[in-house]
């Protein structure tokens, strides 16, 4: 189950050249998709089929019109009309391949899996790329075989760094004793927690002198399906316990991160990391993104095993408590817009009948 | 869905020893199947499930007398009939494995998957075999995962060697405009068409001086479920836009091909390839061959991605054009062979009923 | 369709250290357990599955005092009970995960996979492990993508040594002629026979002079689901044909085996043999082990490819034959066990029904 009309990240700008072999594939909420640069560097995502009898044209070859299917010869051009059928003079309206709104925006390509009408940009959610020039992101991605709701839960309730990223981002316990707040938006969620006086991590701990305490700050924004950008600040320990920190600001950080469901079964992760230009230090950025790669993959071994679980049993009855609030609104808001996607369709086809009785 | 009442290729009777280890298995439409040499060398095909209880026939031993299951020691003959069960002097009735009928014809071996009373050698296909004295043809296998009705679309259009086959048989776009008549028969298609003052294909074009042109001529015998016999002759470039090429005869050559499904998702195609004696060279048939197994990678690289697609959207929209007339037409055949068949089943069984009332 | 209220083996207790990461995994029956040994060197299983949101506990972590979820963090004692949640003060009482019973006899892991208040250890099938004084047992594991079903059968009918076995207990035809008496006990069935005046089994051939004429008896008790403990003794033969050998004693050995189904489709095969201390001979031990594997290999592969056959072909008929006797007997009482079982369960379900109602 999928938000059609929502915009999922496709990958990084930088990594899809206009080379004439470049032509990648995609599976975006169980469609398949070829994605390419048209001539003038627009990305393009198709639906990976050909009208025609649905040969896959990411075998197909780029020509200066757009891309043709190398079954029968179909030339389309990008907005998915067919420009060409070899044998035939007059091409049938008819034949045309899904075409999907595109925008890049931060250094990702956002495709709009919904109604074409629909596609808002205004919805994509912020990010900071990286190419922004105060920020240091390094950028990685990695495939996670279980389902995106999954993965959602993982990113709005951060207490399971204390455990899952015991070797990484754990070291204390404290995270359990974080009293956050959440806040619902109109398509995501908002959640920030301070964690003062506590342990370095155990990913850089070596780094600091023994016993050094910090002031650490989580500053969340998720957006529904599913984006999670991270502010986060280091501090020394200050002597404040509200509000904004007294220590020292040692590092700044931005993370961004995309969640894109492939099917119900997998999903591609792909995500940033780094820091402010101004408490940049030599190193810093790589160490970041290893940091990130490892607790990552400490993530997905753990949402590839509990989907395994929840496929086994799906209605096995779940025990709550008091760190599902995250989890549990924001899952709640994409069933709602779920819902009322359907209904709009709903609505939407009746009203086309009506007009069709007239 | 399959075609019962047919004669399927099971491969080359070259490939098939007498050798007491030569337990060969096949999967054809659905069926799993044993095919070994009788002590008179004659093909033998059972299905490969013990009748006690289901043991792989395959897993046996081969002995004077047929082939005994190596699960309880039942020997069964050549017919399928059980002629021992150790520890029982009587043998029920019962106790056969079903046999299916077997002609080896022209380097092939024919199985019957239908009712065995209707079993009819002239329904065999024409082909020429690979020991045929006047041509001399090399043979290639390849296992496709993709379902039969897609290859066998494949080959009743040519039309797509010019783009599928850009790199071997492609080197021109004159095949989309070639207008061809498809001639149904009782069983099958036949179709023929001329392409005239071509240039070169592009896998032999580095043999011919640059820009010489050539009169091609394809002459296809496709038979149901589901062969592909084509006469393929290269000329000199002539001057008749009519009937036989007034050019000089380079190249005369056969290609008998055996598409068999092993079920809805995937099968072996068995192809040959090769020269009369009269315009051979030395050479050409090892080229034949190479290029044939090149450009059926390209086949079975686009039929399995589309097939991949089919199945994810069994009933997505098909726009049809000009060149779907041969597909298009014999998979109708076929549809109806099959039809007919199961009505044929259908009142068997319902005067079955009538009789047993009377 | 499994019988719950029993034991199943769950493997040797001698490869289950208390190292901290000995957290070992089983499938038995359908579930996924955890398999590890508490401070006390107890076995525990409990379902691998936590009770918050179903997270793998075997991605978990040993501590003193159980084994906690590293999703949350989430603490449960051997009994499955939850003692720790970080973040709550108050642990509900639902949060528990299944425990199963566990004992350990003659080296095996048992474990009860239905209603705890059911387990009765006099139910744990008798066996000599690999521990017992007067027999020198070793021991072996095998992985099978089979039925259960169709091993037991596989057991329950020795005959199949000459065939199937025919490079190592087969040499003689004589296994068919046996006639064997089944009785069937409450949850199981014994079987014995003598094999008189018989050749050496192929596999030892070599070690005795070229005919030399042996006795064999086997005797066999099967326990459902599904344990196979049986005596085997050779003998140069003898001269009577009823009872007892007065033949010499070459060799009393005992192996003991277990059956444990993983899910409908595969399965764990556990196995020891070994002789006495008074027959034994140096490097027997290890000949019958390495005998025992090279046998089940070919059970494996057997049993593997009939229950390939048997799903393409559930409702395939069957013939039946004088040998199917003690497979059909023991497969009969198990059906028998599981239909009890269930209509227990039913019958209980239905008074508590009748309880709610008051």
């Amino acid at each position: 189950m999928f938000l059609k009309n929502a915009w999922y990240c496709a990958g990084w700008g930088k990594d899809l050249s206009m080379a004439r072999e470049e032509l990648q594939t995609r599976r975006i909420a169980g469609e398949a998709l070829l994605l390419y640069r048209d001539v003038d560097g627009k990305a393009v995502v198709l639906e990976d089929r050909c009208c025609h009898r649905q040969a896959a044209l990411s075998c197909g070859k780029r020509e200066q019109g757009g891309i043709r299917c190398m079954y029968h010869g179909w030339l389309f051009e990008s907005g998915g009309k067919c420009i060409e059928i070899p044998g035939m003079e007059i091409i049938p309206d008819r034949a045309r391949v899904r075409a999907f709104p595109v925008v890049e925006r931060d250094g990702w390509i956002w495709v709009w899996m919904g109604d074409a009408d629909k596609a808002d940009p205004d919805l994509i959610c912020f990010a900071v790329g990286p190419d922004d020039p105060d920020w240091l992101l390094n950028t990685g991605q990695m495939s996670i075989k279980s389902n995106y709701r999954l993965e959602i839960a993982n990113l709005a309730d951060l207490t399971h760094l204390a455990w899952t990223h015991d070797k990484t981002f754990g070291g204390t316990r404290a995270y359990a004793d974080a009293r956050i707040k959440y806040k619902l938006t109109k398509r995501g969620m908002n959640y920030e927690f301070w964690m003062r006086d506590a342990p370095a991590f155990n990913v850089f701990a070596h780094l600091f002198p023994e016993g050094m305490r910090f002031d650490f700050h989580f500053d969340v924004q998720m957006t529904l399906p599913c984006n999670f950008v991270m502010r986060f600040r280091s501090f020394t320990a200050g002597t404040v316990t509200e509000g904004e920190s007294d220590g020292e600001l040692l590092l700044d950080t931005y993370t961004c991160q995309a969640v894109t469901p492939r099917d119900e079964g997998s999903l591609d992760y792909y995500y940033s990391w780094g820091p402010h230009r101004d408490t940049q230090q030599p190193g810093i950025t790589q160490s970041l993104m290893a940091w990130a790669h490892e607790a990552f993959l400490e993530d997905k071994q753990m949402l590839e095993a509990q989907y395994l679980r929840v496929k086994e049993k799906p209605d096995h009855p779940v025990v709550d408590y008091i760190h599902d609030a995250g989890p549990g609104k924001l899952l709640w808001l994409l069933d709602k817009l779920i819902d009322d996607e359907r209904t709009e369709d709903a609505e939407a086809s009746s009203s086309r009948q009506g007009t069709a009785f007239v």
